[in-house]
């Protein structure tokens, strides 16, 4: 653990409300008087926004998982050197949304079967795992309707993306059985105001 | 070895001549009645290429060393993807002046101290080397003052970046008695003609 300060992420699919959740968290956070920085993946840096753009422009096959893998990874580092560690450093509470989970599961279970290369590429290059990881479970059918509910979005996709979703969603749950005192499960299903009591009780009680 | 192709890499510091000869080669080859396909990294493919753009535009010390490496890995391996695996499949020649030996020598050598992950990184993300490398090889004063003056540069430059050279040569020569049977050293300071018929007779007994 660098410094005095601590790292968390929240992770889940499309829909879970973890974005919502994690600023939540920040402002209740920062209220109750810590120094917070709210950051995201992929980016969070300017050299891993340059990054971000290069990987989600362009045609959906401008490049290969692998090719995706090694970008996503070059961003994380330097989101770790330029933001993350420097704020560890200075004994603040980082909160991503997103951080090495996501990229277990996308690019280990969804884009390509390269779980094997995610690890390796980790402990080589990156090194950092976040001291506690919200996953914000939830059943994709209700997600995705929130999600495409959300950008006025079609039914049909919703039914497209169920399957790889479920997968999604299994991949995040394996993930926490794996890891049970870094990644706590909290239940997505339910009112915003229920969730973020949830997750209030989960971080008082991690950083008491 | 994929295909019935045959990969063919340049490498050797600033100045030695090494692009001149790559293209030599080449022309050689094709007007022998080989099927050639002439590159070069950092870039080569599209996808390379606007990596590659990233990487050098800005600061210089907009990447860290490491993230650096990363992003190059990354361009190497849609360079070998989508170029060189498939004119190899197809079976040409692949001539590329610079490959995976310049990323052990200024990642692993001259930017920073990172050969070990270097060589992770291939093995677990790229896992091709060329079939044979030429490394033009040549004392950094010499190759320096012909970069220079081929930039019409200034003589403190030379002075500076001489000890970096001199290491650097010295990487590339230690790779070569690491890798004899790979790499084949050619002395670069001689004419043009000199060394590119040196490189003939090399790749002609290669090919054969």
């Amino acid at each position: 653990m660098s410094g005095q300060g601590r790292f968390l992420s929240f992770e889940g699919i499309d829909g879970s409300g973890k974005s919502t959740q994690a600023r939540r968290l920040a402002e209740y956070l920062k209220s109750a008087g810590h120094d917070v920085v709210f950051t995201r993946e992929p980016g969070g840096s300017a050299g891993a926004e340059d990054i971000r753009k290069l990987v989600l422009e362009g045609d959906a096959d401008r490049w290969s998982p692998a090719t995706e893998l090694l970008l996503f990874t070059a961003a994380r580092r330097d989101h770790l050197e330029r933001l993350i560690l420097p704020a560890l450093d200075a004994g603040q509470i980082v909160i991503s949304d997103r951080y090495v989970d996501s990229t277990r599961i996308y690019q280990g279970v969804s884009r390509g079967d390269l779980r094997r290369q995610v690890d390796q590429l980790h402990e080589l290059m990156i090194g950092r795992e976040a001291d506690l990881t919200i996953l914000i479970d939830m059943d994709p059918k209700i997600g995705l309707s929130r999600a495409f509910a959300r950008q006025g979005g079609e039914e049909r996709f919703e039914t497209m993306g169920q399957d790889m979703h479920q997968k999604m969603r299994e991949g995040f749950l394996d993930l926490a059985a794996q890891a049970p005192e870094r990644i706590k499960v909290i239940d997505g299903a339910r009112t915003v105001d229920e969730v973020a009591e949830d997750v209030r009780a989960v971080v008082d009680a991690f950083l008491s």
